[in-house]
């Protein structure tokens, strides 16, 4: 086991677009749809990176949230108020590494740019990576904790 | 629209435990199975974030590709090896921030300790974040682009 690893600085491969220009405008709580369309513009230089994406419908995106500072290990999400739960079993913006993971749908590509569905970053958002959405876990076999209860005390 | 955030350098919230030592270990290639069972160690000042996370059945897992240097634009991943592809339509470690992700099972919390199925990580990798899983994509609107012609092209 290794500790004290050599961490690396990230850096932008490109910026989000988005409708959103606060935080107070990207819907939030339960059930919350996530239907906005923007896109994501890739540095030029990063633009090789992108041969053979069209072929997928569904990608991760790996972005920072560059205007959030700072971190709680206790979270008060938005969707169970009453409730605090610990910052690693919610999707806060105030984390130990300020990343986040948004899945999209792929609507087109032009150049560097991806036109994807689904957004809920901040305009200007930088992006840290995007990765092919591969497969799903059955929804079946999901549980969601605290949420479900959440969702279930409102219904 | 923002360019030249400041960035921040990542930091290990814990790290992997896995039955994998070296990269030739890890299962590769056209539908690998990942059901190694393994374990996130997070560091004790981080375990107060975990509360309530034994709700949830997955988890997604950021870590850091803490044994590749470097990156490239154009991949040739070992499900198709005669077909280079950008890094971003492929899950290569050579990328230009160096972060992986997995979806993991979450069988038990120990403490500080998650013990879960799906490890693809090599043992003593940095975690940079945990995730709940909250939803997937159904299957059926899934495209897999390249590796489903991969795929079909094996069978």
């Amino acid at each position: 086991m290794k500790y004290g690893a050599s961490m690396f600085t990230a850096q932008p491969i490109g910026f989000i677009r988005s409708p959103y220009r606060e935080t107070s405008a990207i819907p939030k709580g339960l059930r919350a749809k996530h239907d906005a369309e923007g896109a994501i513009e890739l540095l030029r230089e990063f633009e090789p990176g992108l041969k053979d994406i069209e072929g997928f419908s569904h990608l991760y995106v790996l972005w920072e949230f560059d205007r959030s500072d700072g971190f709680d290990l206790i979270a008060h999400p938005p969707t169970d108020e009453k409730r605090p739960h610990g910052v690693f079993a919610t999707r806060s913006p105030r984390r130990p590494n300020p990343i986040g993971l948004t899945v999209v749908e792929l609507l087109a590509r032009e150049g560097a740019t991806l036109r994807v569905r689904g957004v809920d970053m901040l305009d200007g958002t930088p992006v840290l990576d995007i990765k092919p959405y591969l497969s799903s876990i059955p929804e079946e076999k999901l549980k969601r904790g605290w949420l479900a209860e959440a969702e279930k005390s409102r219904d």
